[in-house]
């Protein structure tokens, strides 16, 4: 059978090319900061973000939480989404390990305008925590792949600022919220002081993020990634594809977003219930509750044809779009969600 | 001038029964478990609540906080109403002392109901922390004094029961709930695994909480009262007074609930905005906006004329009915107020 | 049978003059800052200690762990001595509470010299806590009361300054240390960024510890008093026989060594191990090994004779002199133990 | 110039094999448990080690840093050796991370008897902190790569679980502390209830290290892996090398062995202060203060000849033998030191 699996962009495998590239990579123990390709990356990484410094982590959710645990004192609070990855799916780390505490705020569509998050930073009060820090995720993974705008950003910017509150993006797919707004990344993380983007996902490299920011935050971000165990020594073996993914597979994202684009159209056109606002990047999230079953039924059923989706809360599932995945497969998908669809419709399943 | 302080009830000072029994107070070192007083005061709370044990702390705040440390394991979430005192106004303490991470979820009022809960409790996921407490407060100060009933109460024990997950009371005001709603306390705190209560507030004890649950659970929280500082030496000089504030302070605390209930007619009878629904005990939310004014304007020209209310919110101001408010002093302060509506109306302030 | 309580100073009562104090204490909400009485313990407080400001807490562990948090960072280490109070006898609150790693080094007669700091302070290296803080407890508890000299602090402080590490001094019996001295207790202070002292112990006050620093230090920990639960309403009560204590029971004091080098002599006279060095304040620890019995059957012995000992290691036993106890109690504790002794040679019991 | 770099068997480079089998390796999203080469590398490991489970981790580091947060509760105390990696070089995460209170405490060679853990082990007292964990190393790096022999880890685990306390056990260098004794490391595994083993090092992976376990533990532990950013996508990349090192480098282990013996006996016998009882892996620790130079001095004078060793501590430096020193270079490197010698004797340096 046929396999589709439209479950996540981190399903995606090396490239050829990255796999040559590991094969060849120079190293050294990037621990006493001697691995050539790791500092490769790291220059390459900082460049593209307009950011002074860069640090190679094992993953997304380790850049996010060094960056919590560097610019938070104990007992600060920090503005995030309701729906963020760093609420939603890290593990309560925020509080576990920097001893912040989140205070989520629900978004428009995972968007947070910069007067939603005015009215929840914490005045002078021997009672409350300080607001310490502002996290934004662009683009927004449980909104369905929103982005943020530069204009958006630069009011939030300007009333953090003002705030003497620095802000962090969690920008694990920065280059798809770039692609879709037709802007560089450098413009979008310009109004952050600090960004997490993953060279997994639709870079397609195995293993791998990038935190950047200032040198001096950067340095600091050093020690706390050697205490969370993400000091690795010859590094510069899996950080090799992480530079041909950013040189290489960035230009691709829009073959994504179009192909996302398509798919939502044709569930759209089939009855299914998708929110087409969200639809700016690689996905798509459906409600399927009218069809009288649970998102874990339709995840189910799609599985039987060969269709992974991934259970994305009781009634939605998601699908995203990647390297691995060609038109014809999202036409293939489409079709067999449209048989799937009139046998519902007939009563027969 | 005559001041009318109605910014919160623990201004209260302790009552002349109070100080005497302070004075002749029976005292040991608790530290080492030999204070009589504490030892009968504790008995004499977890009699009340219905519990097997109690533990006198400094604070309510110390007391939740104590139970957080006690009920979570690091990482686990706590769902909390998204205006409760533990999330609000402790300084983040559960993300800095308990490692947990908040999930504030806004109630009707401030309360939450089971159903609204249930949607909140985190499945079995590598990503997600564990919901490992539900903390409910009652009555809840921050909606304006509104009570959990006991069959709201039975439902979320049902429902956290049968996933495994304590149950933590912020009972703070807990006998301002069971006096408007005509039950005991212990009625109420059956339903906890846990519950705080203050003996200051309507009790007007000048310092101290207890905290109650079973044996087990005490003797572990006695472990971060330590760590906290908690453990106080003579500490039977202060049980003194929490034992007459419970022994002869509760019956009273109707006159604060009529109090309160006649300065809201009263000040909604003059225009002001206030949401009767909530007014259920001693406190009163006022909504100053439709006069042009904030809060912190209002509080300021009531302070003018001896009137002390809390600012709570952009343009929310509270009153809270105590021991220190006798019905001349409601009286009083409404006419006091009627007068500067009319000069606000009459465009004179 | 006659009882004298030789386990701590912790176990003295308030003195009558305390209890009119208490009684009459003007009092108001602490919380708010309101508090008449608790401001002008702190005040005094901090004058004698000569420094900017002062916070009343629930204990001297309170103030450490305080002190702690507002010290430190997330992830720096603390130099302390390695049987001091901060490292031993509290719940392990620097890990739990500040996140720091404590580096318990080991002082002669629990007093660290400068020279053995120097080398516990860590270089500048990824793998390698910052050594955030240095703790030093004067007089010391468990190594029998010694204290630190003036100059002794002032090579500390040297070097402290010179790596611009603070220190903070756990001067839960700090007045005994100036006693034994002959100096002020300013002077001993005045090596020290913040300090912690007792109201309870000597100067027999029933709850209570200052912790005075600097402003701005002050300010910051009220924010963490706060969390840890320690803001206390109409704590007024408590701080009046603060100043009770401060006033009048300073002077006592040296009556208290006087007290415990007699007993200590007595007891070495009939033949017990006890490194009379230490004894330099209220303190006498002897070891019992040489009996053939461990401390808890000594301390179990004495107990059945009325003299209540403190259990101090598998064979030291602790006798701490204070307001409780007279001459008389001493030459009757000294007459009790040579009886035992004699029934021990003789095989009798 | 030639470079012989002594410095750390973690500058170890990937071997053909290794880089081969990465170039090869299958792969799939390990987050979701699908990556049959980390899968393949787990139970290999699991196996050598005689458990019922591993979880691939980026780092030593990593491994002991979650072991530390599944087997202690907040405000626990865990035994270790003062020198131990542990406590040493993992920038505080002990408390960090898992609000645990590291106990360190001094080892013969690094090695602790039972006896000496013995009386480590907190007592049932509310001031104090539970002893929730022991760690040993083995072997012991700090101390000169000294080994923890069965027969001491047999009366370790009897103390540990009379005690109903767990057993972590530091074994980045376990296959050395197996191969010197002549032992399976099995056997030495056995004794404890978690291990960590690094597969970078004297076996030359990349990347990467294992921690093992029950199947229960390590559940618990896969959680606390995906909080610190450990959860990594394609990691069967890194993993093959791992299998490789597994597989292929054990055996060669002894080499370095006889590497490092002949090394230190070529510089005890031109007057280097060696302890030679420490000297029984691929360790050699050198103090060089008889020659009237500090450790950075020597590492500097080494340095210029092209011989890399670590400095460790103030007059100690540290000589590691690993897969890239030949016999050959072991008698270069013992040639140049001579000759240092030499003219350090002769006063020409």
């Amino acid at each position: 059978m046929k396999i589709v699996d439209l479950r996540s962009d981190t399903v995606t495998k090396p490239t050829l090319e990255m796999r040559q590239a590991m094969y060849q990579a120079e190293v050294g123990d990037d621990v006493y900061g001697e691995d050539p390709t790791v500092q490769k990356l790291e220059e390459l990484g900082a460049g593209i973000m307009g950011k002074e410094s860069a640090l190679f982590v094992a993953s997304g959710t380790m850049g996010n939480q060094i960056a919590l645990m560097a610019h938070t004192n104990k007992g600060d609070e920090v503005i995030c989404e309701a729906d963020s990855h760093i609420f939603y799916y890290e593990v309560a780390g925020i509080a576990c390990l920097a001893g912040a505490q989140a205070r989520p705020i629900s978004g428009q569509r995972g968007i947070l305008s910069s007067d939603r998050i005015k009215h929840h930073i914490r005045p002078q009060d021997v009672h409350q925590p300080r607001t310490g820090l502002i996290c934004l995720e662009n683009t927004h993974n449980r909104a369905g792949g929103t982005c943020y705008s530069v204009q958006e950003l630069a009011q939030i910017k300007e009333l953090a600022d003002s705030n003497h509150i620095p802000v962090h993006m969690d920008g694990a797919r920065i280059f798809n919220a770039a692609t879709a707004q037709n802007v560089s990344v450098e413009k979008l993380a310009e109004k952050a002081t600090s960004i997490t983007f993953c060279l997994s996902k639709g870079l397609c490299a195995p293993v791998g993020s990038l935190l950047t920011g200032s040198h001096d935050f950067i340095q600091e971000c050093r020690r706390y990634r050697k205490m969370l165990g993400g000091g690795m020594r010859q590094a510069g073996i899996i950080a090799a594809a992480g530079i041909v993914g950013l040189e290489t597979m960035v230009e691709r994202l829009q073959d994504d977003h179009l192909h996302a684009r398509i798919l939502a159209e044709a569930l759209v056109s089939i009855g299914m219930d998708i929110d087409m606002e969200t639809v700016q990047t690689n996905i798509v999230i459906a409600n399927v509750s009218s069809f009288g079953i649970t998102a874990k039924q339709a995840a189910a059923l799609l599985g039987e044809q060969g269709i992974k989706a991934a259970v994305f809360g009781e009634y939605s599932i998601r699908f995203v779009t990647h390297h691995g995945i060609e038109k014809d497969d999202i036409n293939y998908t489409a079709g067999i969600i449209a048989k799937l669809v009139k046998e519902i419709n007939a009563g027969l399943l």
